[in-house]
């Protein structure tokens, strides 16, 4: 039941698959604390000079004006002209170089915010949705090691939501420019831009490209593609490049850093990694490691969580920051779960417990119910009136809150509390001050259905 | 040390100030479940057109079109010119009716977003800020008991939160109107617009206003001034309204209300609610209880909790949605937080343990040292490279991480396990599988400093 979206591309949830989400949310926040990022955010807005310096995605771009600005005032305004952000990688080296003096490096952080593309809206693509990101990012120099951990956490972050399994796909940019350096093919963003459109067009096409576009001999051609066709799930891949005959030194340096995400990966996550040769990710962003990852029978959704790294994020004078980063598409991963039904909220609503009223002038003593049970963990909301009992517990059961609450006074005028569970129909008596639900009770968990 | 702001109006933090964000976020967020209410977001834009339909902030709208497109494509788009959300009352109105099928009235929502006004930023006003809503919509109707329920809960919100002591200033829409109405002066919006000026010009110059502008007699004028200087930290401003000898049928109505919600608020939380007769709130919008909350001692930042009674939140067909709300100015209160210092992190990161390394090849099992770790809540990274154990824990210190674990292999091949909490120097053997450090260190706490 997704809510119906009255604007194309800006998805909106229902409060229980919200609950959906949140968990999502909680979960990475959760992971990436664990490994010690920090969080940061950055403002919705980049001037539109910074967000198109890498000069590719202009159309995609919101502009943002004051709506009563005349143009010629918001032409000349000091600070440029604004536009919504359209990643967080951007507005992260930004604040990098504005904050340098205050960050500690490598800097360890995750960004979790929304993003905006003006793109056609489609499955698994919107116009606004939230991405999830963590990078580190050194201050002039930054060990090849944090490209094995950022996988690492990616799986760790990625095994601990309610989703099909996954593959992370990695590759080498050395490796790859290595490579065609080696078969004398030496514009090696040219034949990457061409290997990047082998899984819609095929080899062949791709081969006619290369010869057509880059210059490349048909013997040329074959050989790029073989080294795009080669898959391991472990570091047989090294042995499969090295049977190609090529050598060079950044192919070995590529081999020799890929071995090495393969290698840790393989020991701590076999069959959650595979290295994929093919993998070409944009184009001249990355430097060496690139990741993409796929859900499993979902491979048609595209990546859900990309990245790689990158030898200069930013740069400020002489400064330059090298970093390495992957980005989670929650918006993708939520609508998907939502649509497949992959996972479900144990209840529809926070509320454990509906305190009932057993009469008007009841509601302040059902207040001070409410308040000891919240001072314990356990959500709860007090009647509005005192409707018939049975209204109140059809509230309850419409509402999915589990337990109703009532409290009454007897004869000899002590107050007598018993709790209702109404899924089962037991009601036993309760003592405010120490009641509790059974543990899957006390908050909404999220997990599989049937679960 | 506030982050510098590099685009005046969005202010951004550093990680450390974040995580004092963070935690108002958490404690507002775990209030609100607690009390029952659900989250949901809305898309970051809405039409202009449902912006604007109260017609009085045009000014302060941003407006958001796709870069490359033209004027007049945007302006024959079907769904109509596109702005970013000034508050989160428009589009949760909007989200009601679209979502009414799938919703249980009366509906409980909290809502924590970014908005957007293109005002002048000045202390304690951004053009980009986080505002933290609840409000409970009813269907056709809602019990007047919301207005005192939704006090209280922002009063519970607010006393978790690492603030100075605050006032929650409560008046009444109905009170003001039929008093006005039983002096004779029956435009109410024009004389509360007046009113509303009273902290800035005075009360001659509201007396003024008010022959001038609204035709009040200078004893309309008087009484008018008179019912807006009653103040009350308990019920007796009833007595104090009653003692100007008007009556009106409305303003019993309004009496009986803000006592009602005085009653509760004095009873649960003596000395953070007063009745203020002055307070009015805006113009159109509310048609009951009105709130405003102000920092003790720091008055002049204006409004940090406000809301009120509304008859008609939003209305479709023949259904109308009352409700009643209030709307928490997230940034300008952790803005003061900071620029007072009234709050600060335990530490400066999540990291609670770093992993050290004795030698490179030791790395993979520096990580099981920290999986282990982890799995019990503990934050931990490892470290990058096998620098002397000295920069290891300069590096530790330097991120403000408390602790740092060290592994050996001993000469009888056993692997050593100490840890030394490196603001005493106090080192010790620990066990991977069972060390956990103090409660205060596990996680990152925000309190006043000094605790």
């Amino acid at each position: 039941m997704a809510s119906k979206t009255s604007l194309s591309g800006f998805p909106e949830w229902l409060p229980q698959e919200r609950l959906v989400e949140l968990h999502v949310l909680d979960t990475l926040r959760k992971t990436f604390e664990l490994h010690g990022f920090s969080s940061i955010e950055t403002r919705a807005v980049e001037t539109v000079d910074q967000l198109l310096r890498k000069g590719e995605i202009d159309k995609e771009v919101y502009a943002v004006t004051r709506l009563q600005e005349d143009e010629e005032a918001a032409a000349s305004a000091k600070e440029g002209r604004l536009a919504l952000h359209f990643d967080l990688t951007v507005p992260f080296a930004r604040y990098v170089v504005e904050n340098a003096g205050h960050l500690t490096f490598p800097f360890r952080r995750y960004q979790i915010q929304k993003v905006w593309r003006g793109e056609r809206p489609q499955e698994g693509r919107a116009r606004e949705f939230t991405q999830a990101d963590i990078d580190v990012v050194g201050d002039g120099t930054l060990p090849f090691r944090y490209d094995v951990e950022l996988a690492l956490v990616m799986i760790d972050a990625l095994s601990g939501l309610p989703i099909p399994d996954f593959k992370l796909r990695v590759n080498n940019r050395k490796l790859a420019e290595g490579f065609y350096r080696g078969i004398g093919l030496t514009d090696a963003p040219a034949v990457l831009r061409e290997i990047d459109k082998l899984e819609k067009i095929g080899p062949d096409a791709v081969a006619a490209n290369l010869q057509e576009n880059v210059g490349a001999t048909a013997e040329q051609a074959r050989s790029a593609l073989e080294l795009a066709a080669i898959r391991s799930e472990d570091t047989s891949f090294a042995e499969q490049v090295r049977a190609l005959g090529v050598s060079d030194e950044l192919l070995d340096e590529g081999l020799a850093e890929l071995t090495a995400v393969m290698a840790e990966c393989v020991h701590r996550a076999p069959g959650a990694v595979v290295a994929d040769l093919s993998i070409a990710r944009g184009l001249d962003y990355y430097t060496g490691t690139v990741y993409e990852t796929v859900l499993v029978g979902h491979e048609k959704l595209g990546s859900i969580c990309s990245g790689g790294r990158y030898e200069s994020l930013a740069s400020s004078g002489k400064r330059t920051y090298p970093g390495v980063g992957l980005s989670i598409g929650v918006t993708r991963l939520v609508s998907r779960i939502l649509s497949q039904g992959l996972a479900v909220p144990s209840r529809a609503v926070p509320t454990a417990v509906l305190i009932s009223l057993v009469d008007e002038d009841s509601w302040s003593a059902a207040q001070d119910v409410a308040a000891q049970l919240r001072s314990r963990g356990i959500a709860c909301e007090v009647s509005a009136s005192a409707a018939k009992f049975g209204k109140q517990i059809r509230y309850a059961d419409r509402r999915g809150i589990p337990y109703v609450w009532f409290s009454s006074v007897a004869e000899d005028g002590t107050v007598v509390h018993e709790v209702k569970d109404i899924r089962s129909g037991e009601q036993a008596p309760a003592d405010p001050a120490t009641w509790t639900p059974p543990q899957e009770d006390l908050t909404v968990s999220v997990g599989t259905p049937g679960n």
